[in-house]
């Protein structure tokens, strides 16, 4: 019979060996942590090792990212497509087992965590989409949506104040089936953590209203499956699980010590290890009685048949929730949204009207929300100025029940509240949206202004590293927020939202734009998207047809259309707020028979990324280019022009259009600047 | 005999008819807030109105900053140089009444706010440097430094994870003249904050260990006042009062609802309140009793002079310790700085050392800190991997009776702790750092990840707007990072923040880059800077002298260091751990009789503000250029470059050796590269 020490013990073997091999890496989470991954992987979660994409696992999220060859072990040992061979490359160039659990790399990696306090924060976005697709799709005998959260955290996920932003949510959405787990052992990477760590981190979790069970020793798998069944007991409130343990358990001289974090043991201290661990085994092999004890292949598929025939019966009782639900998990948009986007487009384009940009996106998304049950919005406490809730997306509640509140389409569907009110948490929002994009079943966007961007920029990177399609909706996106003042008002966010690899940054002029940078938006599978929008109102820009915005870049209007036969003498490049003002500059330019060509920019990181003859025939070679841009001028000069009016510097407290002139955001000062360029360029 | 209303009443009229007057701004926390700051400004806050920098005022921040109103009443009630018209003036161009409020536009204004959570935090770091202060300064009999920190917050500062951070430190910190006082209303932009702010916050403040005091009513200014008087006997915790009020208290339709929050009332309700507050003047106009009853210029020049009769005499008892005070209050460096600067970076270029510029760092800090008892370090729990600490500053300790732990140098100076374990707190830290400055003292820095600065972004961005002197610190600049793979590895950031105006951004080559861009940060009052470095070791790169370096950019090497006697073909532009590769490729080039200048370029945001002819002679026209960094390519179109090597995608966990070649940058790219522009330019 093999021990539940010997269990951990395989974890910490592995753990030693890989991090000693690639002389990098974390051994001490892992060893401390080994005796609560045996208790939850061996004992309660449901999971099939063989079908790693089976819809209705538990999910498991590794919060404290650095122990990552915690995780490696477990999928090795469990059963998972992570050969030994993965295990002895850790950390190495296209191995499976990189430094930080990577989504997408590894099979049964769920999410890419690292940065502190991001994995616990997808996590409640994981158990609140499940909540919501048990809410839409359960029926009564059919459970076919039941599966459990759990998430690994350490002190330092604990010290972020991003899991201040978690914990208050789950415990408002009563996330029951949520159930963390506190490595609870003292020491951060500046050594034992009482002078800078003094939570009663107990009594904070119960302040937010979860259900806390321990401390319990941390070493003592009895005693980790013990809360792991209370958990699942509690009716509303989510779990946290306090563990105390020693980190680098099993060290004699390292355990318990912050030199256990971050740095391998060393050939002479593993040695010691194995002896206090009686592990006989030579690295990376483990006895085939605990390797049989891991293995989770043929529970797994049991687990997986038994939830099979369950959705054969749904499937028979009700096929067209049972289809729906299937296209809703493989994140496949309903056939008929490639014609509404183009209805929405082209009805923007009829009605021409004249609304901020932010409003344009309300319009859009009325069209899209009706049309795409499976969009998910919310603002982080700004709904009213955002503009991201509709007519078909009533606010998420959950009654005293912990049930979603629900009502009725005509159709018969219950309409859960697909609008959240995330309070005033931008950096928990967006990791909670990767959260619930990684789970699978919806598409999440979700407000803020563009300025407090920054407050959640690299759970943004992050959906741009998993590849996850998150949509940013990011209002009084300049200057034009006028009186609020600078700090409000973004100058460089649009610019550094560009950097971002695998992002799409939207900032678009008018409705029509607004209209197609959401249908791309959504229909774009592999990346986040950031729609950068007006608070003020915008002209409708007449245009001949609707086909190149898609594209990122595109001529909106040529010298022919202000009634000059010449060709282009210089081309204007403007994005959103300030097009225009190309516009106006063209017609001043006109009158004096000066031929200028508007290409309107809704978005950068999409033109980037076309073919070089479309590219070329946009931005024609030989001619001078001048760009405009209520932000920071670098991100243009990449496009080769001659001049670029920005805003290098901060704005001020006052009325948007005293800002705009102010700094030289005019038709006349635009239609100089192109003078001033083209009679250098004629020297 | 004017009541505590009627105080309170002259903020809300004030408040409501300037919202009015803006026709935008938010009048609903002012009013709300009214008895709050009644109670503190006219019976507790210690401040001369004559005088808004004297050193030992209390300091007020109001983190909640939209109810920017409500400061500038007290401002102008108290009789600070904010005449009537100002306020008539709210939110218009240049006012001194800003949207939110802006630090140096107005007299009193401590810390601009506005992004929810910071005030807080800035509060943290005002106390902290106070506390500091007085463990250096004060002497038996000698209480120079002794002033309390006040800061009203509300429902969106706590929901903010910044409000985690922040109140765990100041619990960790002890700091006990810190009183934090709540606006409970209730209400937040989207509504009653009960669907989506569920937390217990006394109790999340008792689990961080502060004092609570109340619910006490809001409105009753006596309670208030009782609970400060309480507040201040608090020996070693923080204290947070919290006041149940209604949001737009005294309108008589708008009070406790989300509608009072973000828009005037409108002249009709603005009469039902004066009614309701049965306030008869005209607007802007306080009757003369009430006007008396708040003026506080008498009372605070009384209380400046008796400070200042026990600052002469502590002058006449410690004349040396009296000079430094002074001389720290002001922000000046000691007059032996700059030799002492001009002696590191000698001493840096005659040793030549091959170490990581993070290392660099440290031996750099270790001369400076050893100059400049003000400087006052710290890490986000990366102190070993940042090098942020030296032997002349012990980590900070507070001891159980909250005093600060002391040692002693030679020349019989205090040295408190003076390197800040900060925990995985990389926000609060940047905004703590902030309050520090602004209270002054010392001159905060701390490290981290250079990857999280994203975490950090926004304070960075205050800081940079309010031109103070905060330095980061940010290692592991790169790729270079290695094995810890894209969660870790910076590759926008470096282009990303030298997009925040007003912050200079240094990512310096070697040991005398780093030394340089320490010296100038140091002595540059007016901004925020950020030093970029390398987790791996970089050779020491020759150069004639180091007097350029200090100008951002320069030219490193000629052809005719390298054996050519030709004028430069082609120049190579390059930063931190790229420039090596560039002397390399040089060199190559050399064998090929290529004749290259290498420019180096620690800075490109010094650099931008050069004369127009220093950039010339750094950047000759007509000579192709070509860039290398590991990071996006976005930023260096700007300079004219033909070619740009860099990283526009995310890095990969492997080891460092690995990721350069990989993508791209070694010196026979970069050779290569020169050669293809060189011979597309004779096309």
């Amino acid at each position: 019979m093999v021990s539940s020490s010997q269990l951990a013990n395989a974890i910490r073997a592995l753990a030693m060996d890989a991090v000693q091999q690639a002389n990098s890496g974390h051994p001490g989470a892992p060893m401390g942590m080994a005796d609560m991954a045996a208790a939850l992987w061996t004992r309660h979660l449901k999971h099939n090792p063989s079908n790693p994409q089976w819809f209705d696992r538990d999910r498991f999220v590794l919060s404290n990212g650095h122990a990552s060859m915690l995780l490696y072990a477990v999928l090795h040992l469990s059963g998972y497509d992570l050969p030994v061979a993965e295990l002895k490359n850790f950390r190495q160039l296209h191995s499976k087992t990189p430094g930080h659990p990577e989504f997408g790399y590894t099979a049964g990696v769920e999410t890419t965590t690292g940065p502190l306090g991001q994995g616990i924060t997808n996590a409640v976005g994981f158990a609140l989409a499940e909540k919501l697709m048990a809410a839409e799709f359960n029926r009564d005998g059919h459970a076919i949506v039941d599966h459990h959260t759990y998430a690994f955290l350490g002190d330092g996920c604990l010290m972020e104040g991003i899991s201040h932003e978690a914990a208050a949510l789950a415990s408002a959405w009563k996330l029951n089936k949520l159930v963390a787990l506190y490595d609870d052992n003292g020491i951060s990477i500046d050594g034992p953590v009482s002078p800078w760590f003094v939570d009663d981190t107990p009594a904070r979790f119960r302040a937010y209203g979860w259900n806390v069970i321990g401390p319990v020793d941390g070493h003592d798998a009895e005693a980790i499956a013990a809360a792991l069944t209370s958990a699942k007991t509690s009716a509303t409130a989510p779990t946290l699980i306090v563990c105390k343990t020693a980190i680098g358990k099993g060290s004699p001289n390292r355990a318990g010590t912050a030199k256990a974090h971050g740095e391998p043991l060393g050939a002479a201290e593993i040695e010691l290890t194995r002896a206090a661990l009686e592990w006989t085994s030579v690295p990376f092999d483990i006895p085939a009685d605990i390797q049989a004890a891991w293995d989770a292949k043929e529970a797994g598929a049991k687990a997986e048949a038994e939830w099979q025939k369950r959705f054969d019966a749904y499937t028979a009782a009700h096929p067209a929730l049972a289809a729906e639900f299937t296209r809703r998990m493989k994140g496949e948009l309903p056939k008929h949204f490639a014609q509404t986007a183009v209805d929405a487009a082209v009805a923007a384009h009829t009605k021409a009207e004249t609304v901020a940009s932010r409003k344009a996106s309300q319009i859009a998304l009325e069209a899209f929300t009706a049309a795409l049950p499976e969009l998910l919005g919310g603002s982080a406490d700004l709904t009213g100025s955002n503009l991201t809730n509709t007519s078909s997306t009533p606010p998420l509640r959950i009654d005293e029940t912990g049930a979603v509140v629900l009502g009725n389409t005509a159709a018969g569907l219950p309409v859960i509240g697909r609008h959240i009110n995330y309070g005033v948490r931008e950096f928990g929002m967006a990791a909670i949206m990767n959260g619930v994009a990684l789970h699978g079943g919806y598409i999440p966007y979700g407000g803020t202004f563009l300025t407090f961007s920054d407050y959640s920029r690299n759970a943004i990177r992050m959906a741009a590293l998993m590849k996850q399609r998150v949509i940013h909706v990011f209002t009084h996106d300049s200057i034009g927020l006028g009186e609020d003042g600078p700090t409000h008002q973004s100058v460089e966010h649009a610019a550094s939202l560009r950097l971002i690899p695998n992002l799409d940054v939207w900032r678009p002029a008018d409705t029509a734009e607004t209209t197609v940078a959401w249908a791309v938006s959504l229909e774009n599978t592999t990346r986040p998207s950031a729609l950068l929008l007006s608070r003020q109102n915008l002209p409708y820009l007449p245009k001949r047809d609707l086909g190149d915005i898609s594209r990122g870049a595109y001529v909106l209007s040529e010298p022919s259309d202000v009634g000059i036969k010449k060709k282009a003498q210089a081309v204007i490049v403007a994005t959103g707020s300030e097009v225009h003002l190309a516009i106006k500059a063209q017609e001043i330019l006109a009158r004096a028979k000066i031929a200028v060509r508007v290409v309107s920019v809704p978005s950068t990181t999409v033109f980037d990324r076309q073919d070089v003859a479309y590219k070329k025939s946009v931005l024609p070679a030989g001619i001078p280019r001048v760009a405009i841009e209520a932000g920071v001028t670098d991100g243009w000069w990449k496009y080769g022009c001659d001049a670029v009016i920005g805003l290098d510097r901060y704005g001020e407290s006052a009325p948007a259009n005293v800002l705009f002139p102010l700094f030289g955001f005019t038709a006349e000062n635009l239609a100089d600047t192109v003078r001033k360029v083209l009679s250098q360029k004629s020297r």
